[in-house]
């Protein structure tokens, strides 16, 4: 940095790059203002230059080529927007090893290869920023790692993926089913032609996975998280957990255990009465509990052009701090610490609370037998509903709301009744907040 | 700053002085992994060392003259948490003088002084922070100020006064009224025993005019707020908005409006569905819209030892990077600029929907007399409750929600129809969100 400029350099044009381009082109004064700093858009790698973006690059090097981006001397912080593994590891690793800082929104790169990448972050003396990877244009990653900076987190809860929400959000208002609202999503937009990512909880499991690793200070790998999807919820549970009360989400859980970490990502039936029910459509929220400051709640849109962006520029503007600290310093990366590696408890060893929906044939006996089979492994029953009929021809819903059991005797109780004639093989295990 | 040891001074052992001491205490591992800094609790200045704090106190020098503790020159920030304008402000300036970066949970001060404070602290090159002072744990200073940096603010909405919100609730859920809800949240611990700061509007005040600085990067004369309590509000007020599908909570306003902002403090009826609505008892949220990551909201604990202790300790770690920067630099405080008035719009000349209450005599034509007026004023009527009967002998209740009126013919309505003989004069107006 010279003269009070910060040069950045943007790998991307897509959505968000050109979301942080169209902020530091019409939020200049407002950034200077702010910071008593210039920021200047110095240069963009983008392979299609054919799209009109509808943004003034007078003055702007732009390149086709990343590398040569790359090896402009002159860029202080790079900016990656173009997701997925590859180039993206490669772009962003050759940074750190230029010695720029860099800020991606890129949250599958920062969960599975957050590890190298701190270290070489470190091991080259700059900082790598991702606030716009977890909850969009919420200052989530700050408001934990700063604001929160005090606090041992106890829990976390977060709706984290924009998508599933909204999906969940149609088939509860409108008693959709999940095949209906995921088209609805697909045709405004909240949903990507694949969507598997999305309703199958891994992209909130990157999102957790990066969470985690800054409350915990430490990394945690990916691999070790329990995930599941919203793709088998039917129209007719969230009825039955509207019923009872609750509303479910897809939440990403984060709870310090004595042994290590509950990390898990699974549809979960929230109380109307908290305020995680009443987060709809494709919005965002995380509610974080630390030892000091009791419960907080983040909430804000998780997706978008300007959003994203937002979150970027203020990367952007944390990095500056860094070009102006005293040689080999850089604090924002104070966290996310490569050499410590989180514990996470297996889920099997997690007690909830559980709903247990199933369809069996219209018998005597029937609800005795399964009452009987949870019995045998120490789950106890809180409120049960059987209905007289169903669309279903032959079969009826019954559905359970247990008392605290334990994962694994869940599994093997569930393997047990699902072998039963009775009980048709599409029966689902929902987890209570 | 030496060997990369933070030393820190706290002025006042009250309830945060105790928090903040608490968690330098308790927390001092958790701080030097997040920060590779060690932060060391030098001195304490208090008058009463009779009380047993349960705090170890250990190497800790402990004073009953403040200036003692900003004298030391080993101090590198120094904590205020004694409150109120005096001695607190003599304090603050001198720390400041004495070069010593100073933290702050105190809003009457900053909202009254904050100017020359400001401008003492950028001429003796140090850094005043505040994240305390307004919505306790929740670090919604931060939040703005950085994680929304690249932001025009475009309004924000706080429930920024937990005594108020704890006793709206109250009557809300337990249909009392005013003074049993005051006088509930007294026996909690929720309210002081003058609770006239609180219940009046001027607590809230004071905090909207610390975001509302930050927010417009300028600063704004506290007095040319509008405030409104919550004292008039009855029980009866809290039906009729209820029936009409809103929650009455005491708001704070900010508006970019295009003559300046517009500011204000009043109770306001808020949509049932909005999730401002959803924030209950003592808690605080603020919710801010800004140009480019559109709605956000922020919510959690506003008072308290542990949450207000915990934003000071944030504001510890982020100035410990001051401490860190080249010669003649500070970043933290570069928004609350002492030379730039922020113009505020009078509030009679603001637009807003409005809820209106009288008791009038049960006589023929008197509905008709005050709509009369209302239209004369160009006040249109958007819904009306007149009920039959009431408890107040020979009065009934009419309420009348309007459409958009300007603040000024509202103020000339309400003075004529007050004169009527038929209309009592405990009339109330509210403003809709």
């Amino acid at each position: 940095m010279k003269d009070n400029q910060v040069n950045v350099g943007i790998i991307g044009l897509g959505t968000v790059g050109t979301g942080v381009a169209r902020i530091l082109l019409e939020q200049k004064d407002l950034l200077t203002t702010r910071t008593g700093l210039t920021f200047k858009l110095s240069g963009i790698a983008e392979l299609n230059w054919d799209i009109d973006r509808n943004l003034d690059l007078t003055g702007v090097n732009c390149y086709r080529d990343a590398n040569q981006l790359l090896d402009d001397a002159s860029i202080d912080i790079i900016i990656e927007t173009i997701g997925g593994y590859e180039p993206a590891y490669t772009f962003v690793a050759k940074a750190l090893k230029n010695r720029k800082h860099v800020v991606t929104a890129n949250k599958a790169l920062i969960a599975t290869k957050g590890r190298e990448l701190f270290k070489l972050a470190q091991e080259y003396g700059v900082d790598l920023m991702f606030e716009a990877s977890v909850g969009g244009g919420i200052p989530i990653i700050k408001g934990l790692r700063e604001g929160l900076v005090a606090n041992k987190i106890q829990s976390m809860y977060g709706i984290l993926n924009g998508t599933s929400n909204y999906i969940l959000t149609r088939m509860y208002q409108e008693e959709m089913e999940f095949g209906q609202a995921l088209q609805e999503a697909k045709a405004k937009g909240f949903a990507e032609a694949d969507p598997t990512l999305d309703v199958g909880g891994g992209d909130a499991a990157h999102k957790l996975t990066i969470l985690a690793s800054i409350a915990a200070s430490g990394f945690v790998d990916f691999n070790k998280l329990s995930v599941e999807g919203i793709t088998k919820i039917t129209k007719l549970d969230i009825k039955f957990a509207k019923d009872f009360g609750y509303v479910i989400k897809l939440l990403a859980v984060y709870r310090e255990q004595p042994e290590g970490l509950d990390l898990r990502v699974h549809p979960t039936l929230v109380p109307n009465s908290h305020l995680l029910a009443a987060v709809s459509n494709e919005l965002n929220a995380v509610f974080v509990k630390g030892d000091f400051v009791g419960s907080t709640m983040f909430y804000g849109p998780g997706a978008g052009e300007r959003p994203t962006a937002s979150a970027i520029v203020s990367d952007i503007v944390d990095l500056s701090r860094d070009l102006l600290l005293k040689e080999d310093r850089h604090l924002c990366n104070r966290t996310f610490n490569p050499e410590n590696e989180v514990k996470v408890v297996p889920i099997e060893e997690i007690s909830n609370r559980y709903y247990l929906r199933f369809f069996t044939l219209d018998e005597p006996g029937i609800l005795s037998r399964i009452a009987g089979v949870l019995g045998e492994f120490n789950i106890s029953i809180a409120s049960m509903v059987q209905l007289e009929t169903h669309e279903q021809e032959h079969y009826v819903p019954i559905v359970l709301l247990t008392h605290q059991a334990r994962e694994k005797d869940m599994n093997d109780a569930l393997a047990k009744i699902g072998k039963y004639d009775f009980v048709k093989d599409d029966y689902l295990r929902l987890r209570l907040f």
